[in-house]
Parts: C-alpha cells; sequence; structure tokens
C-alpha cells in the first residue's frame, strides 16, 4: 500500500465563468477513480465570480476591506491590532473571514466561495460527466490556528467522501476501547495537498491517489460537518473579548441568590480576594453556624426563603455618606467575586440592631 | 514531481529500552536519504520508558489519573466537565497533556516523550549510525482544535528539516507580497502520515517520500518553533476561564482614573449598560461641558489632576443608609462597566454642595 501526492499543473490563471472541470480534466488526463482532488478555494472563488472591486491602494481601501469583511463576516471571535478572526456565514473560524488580496489583481479581493461544498459537488459532477471519473474533491484554504505558529492547510468543502473518519468504538489490541478518534482526514488530505501545491509555483491542485477505494458513491455531508458549534467550542471567544464580557456581565449581575448552597470554602476565598481592595477596617463575615445563621436570618428585612448562606458586611467607623457610598462599592467588589467562582447574591438591608450595614443572601 | 506516502509495517510492540532506530531500520531497510519518517510519539514514549503504572479501574485510577494529569502539566488552559485542556511543559496545548490510555496495558498510562526533539534527533542520529541513511524524523501525536470538530496529526518533535516553509517577502504574479506564509509543513506531514497509518492496524511509523531533497545536513531547530508564546495568543484561555478571570478582575478593579481622554460615547454607552441594573432613580451623568466640568473638578474632594473625564452620580431620594449602600453597589456596577471598556475610574466624594452622593474621576 501507498499513497501518491501528485501536482496538476497547467491550469493557469482561472477568471469568471471558467469551467473548472474542463481546466482540470484538461491538464490532468490521468486522473483515476479513487483519487482525491485538493483544489485550492481561490480557483473555485475566481471561477464562481467571488471577487470584489477595491481600490489599489490607500485609505478607501482599507474602508473597502473593512465592509467587505464585515459582510463576510457572522460573529467577530477575536481582534488584536488589524487582525480579525471571525466566524463566517459557513461557520468557518478564519482571520479576516478568508478573504485575500495575493495571487489576484491588486484592485480586487477574493472571497472564500459562497458554499464550498456546492463547489465541490459541482466539479465532481462536472468531472464525471466529462470525464467519466468517480473521484472525490476537496476544497482548500489556509488557516492559522491558536496555539501553534505556521499556518495549515484545511478543507472547506468537500464532496465523494466523508469529512471524518470514526473509530469510535473499536478496541485496540489491548482491549482498551478506542475514545478519541474522530479524524479530520479531509484536513489532513488538504494539508497532503499543500505539501506539493506549496513546493511548485502557482501549483491551484494536487491529487492524492490511493487513500480512496473506487468506486466512490455519494457526495457524503460535506466540509460542514467540520463546523463546531459555538456554544459546544471552549474557545468560542477570544481570550480579551472574553475577559471583557466577563467583566461586562459582572456589570450588571442579577439580584438574588443562587440556587444551591455554595461551598463556605469557596466563599471564603472570595471574601480574601478583595481584602486588598476594600476600605480597610471593612469586614465581610460569612456566618456558618446554623444557629447564629437562622437567628440573623430571623432579623434581616426581605430575606429570601430560598437562600441558603449569609455573608454580614460592616463598614469601617465611623462611617459617614461617602464612607456609606464607598462601603456599597465595596459590597458590590466582594458580590463580583463571589460571582466569578459562581456564587450569585442578593443585597439586603443589614439586621436589624447590628452595626452591620448590608447582608449578602447567597 | 511526485510524494509518496508509504507505512512500515513490520514494526510490533515497543517495550522500554528497545532500539527504535533498529527496529524501524530493520522494518524498512527501503528508507533512502531524504524521506521523512513520520514516527507516531507512543512507540517513542515506550521506548524512552515514559509510562506511569495506575490502577485498572475503579476511583483509584481517576485519582492516579488526575496525579499525573497535573505532573504533566504546566498551565490549564480550559476545563469542562471531565475535559481538561492544559499546557505541556513543552508549550504545547493538548487535551489531557497527550497522556494517553489506548494502545498499553490497562495499567499503565503513556505519557509525551520528555522531549519531542532530542527524540526526533537521537533515531535520526540513530539511522544514519547504524543504516546510514540520511533522513529527517517527525514524532506525531493527535491533537483537536478549536473550532473545528475531528482531530488530526501534529509534529510535537523534529529534527532533520525546518518546522515551518517561509515564504515571506515573496510576490506573487500580480505583484502582491505574501505576508501570511508561514506554513507549518512538518503538521502536514504529520498530518499525511496520519492517512496512512490510520488506514492500517498499529502502523506508528510513514514515510513521506519526494517532499525533501537529499543531502540534509542540520537538525534544526525542532518542533519548539511551533509553540506560540501564550501572551502572543489570543485563545490563551478558554472562553469560561477568560469571562471568569475578566469578573475577578472586576472584583478587584483598581481606583485611578485613566491615562488617555475616554470617548465621550463610549462612557455613555457604558452608563446605558446599567440601566436596568441600578436602582430606579439614580441618575449617572457625564459631564462633558469643558466649563461645567472645571466648575465641578474644584469642588471635588481630592480630585486627581491627571483624570479627564467626570461622572456625576445621585442617588434617588430620600436617601438613608440602606440607599447609600445600594448606591455604592450601583456606582461600582457602573465603574465595571466602564472597566469592560478600558475606562478606568476613581471614587471621589460628590462635589460640595451639590446633591449628588459621589463623583467618578475617568
Amino acid at each position: 500500500m501507498r499513497l501518491e501526492i501528485l501536482p496538476v499543473p497547467g491550469i493557469g490563471h482561472v477568471t469568471e465563468g471558467d469551467d473548472l472541470a474542463v481546466l482540470i480534466g484538461s491538464a490532468a488526463p490521468w486522473l483515476r477513480d479513487g483519487d482525491v482532488l485538493v483544489v485550492t478555494s481561490k480557483i473555485i472563488s475566481k471561477a464562481e465570480g467571488r471577487l470584489v472591486d477595491v481600490p489599489a491602494d490607500g485609505p478607501d481601501r482599507q474602508a473597502a476591506r473593512d465592509r467587505v469583511l464585515a459582510a463576510e463576516t457572522a460573529r467577530v471571535v477575536a481582534s488584536r491590532g488589524a487582525t480579525r478572526i471571525v466566524q463566517t456565514h459557513h461557520g468557518f473560524v478564519m482571520a479576516s473571514a478568508g478573504i485575500d488580496a495575493s495571487n489576484v489583481d491588486k484592485t480586487r479581493l477574493v472571497l472564500l466561495p459562497e458554499d464550498p461544498d456546492a463547489s465541490a459537488r459541482a466539479l465532481r459532477a462536472g468531472l464525471r460527466e466529462r470525464y467519466g471519473v468517480n473521484v472525490a474533491i476537496i476544497v482548500s484554504d489556509t488557516m492559522g490556528r491558536p496555539w501553534r505558529n505556521g499556518l495549515t492547510d484545511v478543507a472547506l468543502g468537500v464532496a465523494g467522501m466523508d469529512a471524518i473518519r470514526d473509530h469510535r468504538g473499536e478496541v485496540d489490541p489491548y482491549g482498551n476501547e478506542l475514545v478519541l478518534t474522530q479524524m479530520a482526514v479531509v484536513d489532513e488530505l488538504a494539508g497532503a495537498g499543500e505539501l506539493i501545491k506549496g513546493k511548485c509555483d502557482q501549483m491551484p491542485v494536487a491529487v492524492i491517489r490511493g487513500y480512496l477505494t473506487p468506486p466512490l458513491t455519494e457526495d457524503g455531508e460535506g466540509a460542514r460537518v467540520l463546523v463546531r458549534d459555538a456554544s459546544m467550542d471552549l474557545f468560542s471567544l477570544g481570550t480579551a473579548e472574553a475577559r471583557a464580557a466577563g467583566m461586562a456581565a459582572a456589570a450588571t449581575l442579577p439580584d438574588r441568590p443562587g440556587d444551591t448552597a455554595p461551598d463556605p470554602a469557596v466563599v471564603d476565598q472570595a471574601i480574601a480576594s478583595v481584602a486588598d481592595a476594600i476600605a480597610p477596617g471593612t469586614v465581610f463575615t460569612q456566618v456558618t453556624d446554623d444557629e447564629a445563621r437562622r437567628a440573623l436570618t430571623a432579623i434581616v428585612p426581605g430575606w429570601p426563603t430560598d437562600a441558603t448562606a449569609l455573608v454580614l458586611c460592616s463598614p469601617p467607623t465611623p462611617v459617614g455618606p461617602v464612607q456609606l457610598v464607598r462601603f456599597g462599592t465595596d459590597v458590590q467588589r466582594l458580590r463580583t467575586a463571589l460571582a466569578a467562582v459562581d456564587v450569585p447574591a442578593q443585597l439586603l438591608p443589614p439586621p436589624n440592631g447590628t452595626t452591620a450595614a448590608a447582608t449578602l443572601a447567597l
């Protein structure tokens, strides 16, 4: 067994309206059933007319680029300096929505194909109809990724094979069930294609021979199965953006106790975490003794029956209006520290007849 | 030009102390100068004895796994449920620090090689010394990634080639300088190797022929150049972790104005963002008129000379101690909302002789 990675030279410049099946099929009359064609998305975009006119330079160029980026963006994931990592309408997370100014006239930008899976299916059908070959198509593009320097080519569109090879449920020779074995083989194939495309000049198509066993049949579900839903992703937002979102959420924390009893140690840690930020002499006391807490909750006006823990908040003395406002900001600091460890809190007046100035019901 | 991906069958089970150069060299006497060997990290770990004994099952197994994970972890990046994405001591960000329980006896865990670049160099030297072949070595492992379903194989260690192919400074046929063209070719080679390894049973080594042109010389800098420093990474923390960090930071916001004048529109947006969270009747007024602001800053006790903007904070009336504490929490909400948009603020007493109860100096 061996796999081969072959270049397809002679495709030349692609322009709007070109029939890629003809360009590729005539450049590679040696295609065989079962070949996997890795096609750079840019030539598909060009053939499909996914180009936008922009000024060649100057501030208008940047403004035009920004407009194009906004149109191609479903959601901004992260920004730093001029870098914009966005989720496209397809669901792919890419720098600048995959918009590219290279290998195109200076007055144009190349957008990603509108539906790369559909592009792959159309090219596959075209090659089958015109040349009688049953191949798989991968539409590839170059992407960066978190944590690792350097870019790799991955799949944006697929037809004729499954994007993922699934080994789940298989058992290794030691009797361990394989659990993490959904391999994104189309991304590995796209990267393999790049190895030869990148060594050549202007080589938009590579062929991987020997990976699939003919006859291929269905187009399959395409590359869209590779898109992880943001709600399932541990990295759906950039770190700075998520941090800012956490701060913004802290500004509008709801005013209610939690559904479950907090861990007293976690509450004490939250109290300790704000110690250096609050006015000297301010005291936050978690009352953990059941009897003492019951006695206090009975005399806190409006104590919510579902609250399970109590923090007594006392300002430094003497206390005037300015000190009480400062004290309030410090109580809110504690409430924020508690929220950071998932302990909601409700602000209440102090227990009647005590020197405390506020109560937090957790 | 063509590349070939070849399997190396017949390596069999690897145990501690095995000489991998002998195992591979005798299984693949057909190796040639310039071949790239993609070697699954697990057989390197096994040969190097990077195994830990753990109970085969029960709660002790989980506790032992947790201890091993903690030891292999330099930094926790993200957690959800049982998933732990961590940065290893090498700098790689991986689920469970790459610790693996598959393809090994149930009472052992396989750790990553301690220094995969060194492992690659040693194997390369061994093959050269024993068999006279000058090859490149990639130590590979399987990783998930944000945003895309499915795993791919990437490089943990490299010897005999550069990890990154750098096209920066080159110019495309349209005269555009290529800017984003540092390709992580060793990751693409690792993925290409997986294509054939994954199709075979127990195939820990693949050879990529035709990619490099002999003679190879230096070992090179290894795969460590692929590790992006966390400070340079837009995704150095999981979204939930960064969000919690933002909340925790909100709890300990410093009490000082910013270095630069804030955009008044941004300040107004922050004020608007807390409108539904504050007590009815509380009013935050950004004083943008220069003359009015100068008049007020003159009568705010302790106004910092470097502050550039002023928000007047007035509680609802009538105002008693309980209302002032609540008012303080609301002022802190505004301060947090301002911090979320990078506008620091200092809490000050109200201007003398006004009905306001606090001032924020921005």
